[in-house]
């Protein structure tokens, strides 16, 4: 089966460009004529240091992040960050926490082992439909730090806007990074696990104002101190180099596409067309509301669970794979991640009109 | 230039199986006909279960795990497991630690954050060129476990006996995991980063007797929890589904050329090779004593700084690369791991009698 015939619609690991791909199969077993693998590298290495080196300058200029800012190439994913997130910044005392889907109530509860927790905002009561506007949340007066998750990828939101707080912010950008433009500055840490825009899996990816370091607790393992990682360049031990690689050649290919700026053009119209259809169907209901909807994971979904399973099921027969939502919410999922091409979405489209005209 | 004419004698990240390699770039784009590449694939799919199961069990087999022993691939290398091992088996009491090179000594010095280390045996006083006796080692009589690094890639040595402990043993495989038959049953935990014997960076195997599971201190975090992490088999988040494939293809490797026992042969007769020309050269000297000598990290030196760079240079010019010794201890060190060819001892040693020709 050709490689064209699918479109894979998992929320994460996802859809890689594939001329990444290509670069990497064409590289694999010799890296331009040093005889060997990436895989195989030294990280101590000159060469493996100029691919460690040039991929932190591509993101840093992709994302425009400024010198106040580090990058971190680290591992463990965000489930790492939920901990080294308070054990590094809340010094025992309080933080905010917006919860609006699963990750943003999973780091909450983790940060609880560390400090004190304030929910400056829940949408749980309506199924995390929406993201809560600036004058709902009920902002700490001594919060350490402002944490939330830019785009929940089960419930298929994300924010509109940069929360504005004295405490700095901080946010995981998992499942909507290098989507769009992002002022960095205002953000006291950023963090994502690569495996939705921009790696394989087992890479995370932290941007962290210096300022920030050096507030650990001390019982903090040094491999989630930002002071030691910061000091030592991501290197206090060896870091998952091939997914540094690779993130070197989706940021090549991002800056193909124009960069943020130029994907955020692209995953607009993706989205909008997808959202346009659900809102004109008698079949389908998007579940997240209007002003709260994510460009990176539409969720929507029949009134009947067994037309969803069809549904499901069909799409796969045509190639259009992972489409199933999430167990805790049921009904489906299209995530449009930035190697999601058009294509896809047109593909996607015909298939749900060609369904909902046998099923209505 | 052809693969072949580079052996890689890293420490790690180190040289893979060709045919692993070659394996992984056939099925890069298109795993299996499914027109994704197994770094696209959702970690929840069928088809990734699939390759996470079929690797453990390969695994499990090449290593005899008994049933009492759960396997983890995991993330954050050794220096996580540091921080992991006390926070989980400590329970703040007292813990042995076996010090016979630089990372035993890491892993003391972060354990002291979590209980009471104490150092049942040191080499240092002899640029840890040994490992210390049975008899030497100073139990404590409430160790909660004992902890050893079984092969020291700086330096150059190896356990060659199993210590005997009433604690249980906690060990350190990183370097010389699947080079021999191992008798997992008499382990508490052993722990191995993939990156020279397994697999590319950015995995961790842990293999833990289940019944050490539950004595995690209060504010262990959850991805560091062997409890939540064996509750959830690995995938308490995404793991590094990558790795995880490629170590499955090692693993084939490992099979077809007799599975440890076979790879034991292999690595004593390459070992020996270069151990016996070490011995018997006017111009090299071995820094670790017979008896304590690694297989995996052969460490040796010529009287000269100067001639000890020049013999580095002229390896990397014949294609021998990354010989160079640690930055703590100077010299030179040829890593003979699982998936180094005879071909490339030979050809070192060949290097090694035309330098000694022309410098003494």
């Amino acid at each position: 089966m050709a490689r064209e015939q699918v479109f894979n619609f998992s929320a994460g690991p996802s859809v890689l460009p594939a001329s990444a791909l290509e670069r990497a199969k064409a590289d694999l077993l010799d890296y331009r004529g040093c005889g060997m693998s990436v895989m195989e590298m030294s990280h101590r290495s000159p060469m493996f240091q100029e691919i460690f080196d040039s991929t932190k300058q591509k993101l840093k200029e992709a994302l425009s992040v400024p010198d106040s800012h580090e990058i971190l190439f680290l591992q463990g994913g965000a489930t790492l960050q939920f901990a080294a997130i308070p054990m590094n910044l809340i010094e025992g005392g309080t933080a905010d926490y917006a919860v609006t889907g699963n990750f943003s109530h999973k780091a909450a509860a983790e940060a609880e082992k560390y400090g004190t927790v304030h929910v400056a905002a829940s949408t749980a009561d309506t199924g995390h439909d929406r993201i809560p506007a600036q004058e709902e949340l009920r902002l700490s007066a001594d919060a350490k730090y402002f944490y939330y998750c830019a785009n929940n990828t089960i419930y298929g939101t994300e924010w509109q806007y940069v929360p504005r707080t004295a405490a700095p912010l901080v946010c995981d950008m998992s499942s909507d990074i290098l989507s769009k433009p992002v002022d960095v500055s205002r953000y006291g840490l950023i963090y994502a696990g690569a495996q939705k825009n921009m790696a394989p899996a087992g890479l995370t990816v932290v941007i962290l104002d210096k300022a920030l370091c050096g507030r650990e607790l001390p019982f903090t393992p040094e491999i989630m101190s930002y002071r030691t990682l910061v000091k030592h360049d991501s290197m206090l031990n060896t870091p998952p180099c091939w997914c540094i690689y690779m993130l070197g050649l989706v940021l090549d290919w991002l800056a193909e596409q124009g960069g943020v700026k130029g994907m955020e053009q692209i995953k607009r119209a993706r989205a909008a067309k997808l959202y346009d259809f659900l809102d004109n169907s008698a079949l389908y209901r998007a579940h997240a509301l209007p002003g709260s909807r994510s460009d990176m994971n539409v969720t929507f979904r029949t009134d009947s669970k067994e037309l969803d399973a069809e549904f499901v099921k069909g799409a796969a027969a045509r190639g259009l794979v992972n489409v199933k939502g999430h167990r805790i919410t049921g009904g489906m999922r299209a995530s449009l991640y930035n190697a999601m091409p058009m294509e896809g979405v047109d593909a996607l489209i015909a298939y749900m009109k060609e369904f909902e005209r046998d099923h209505v």
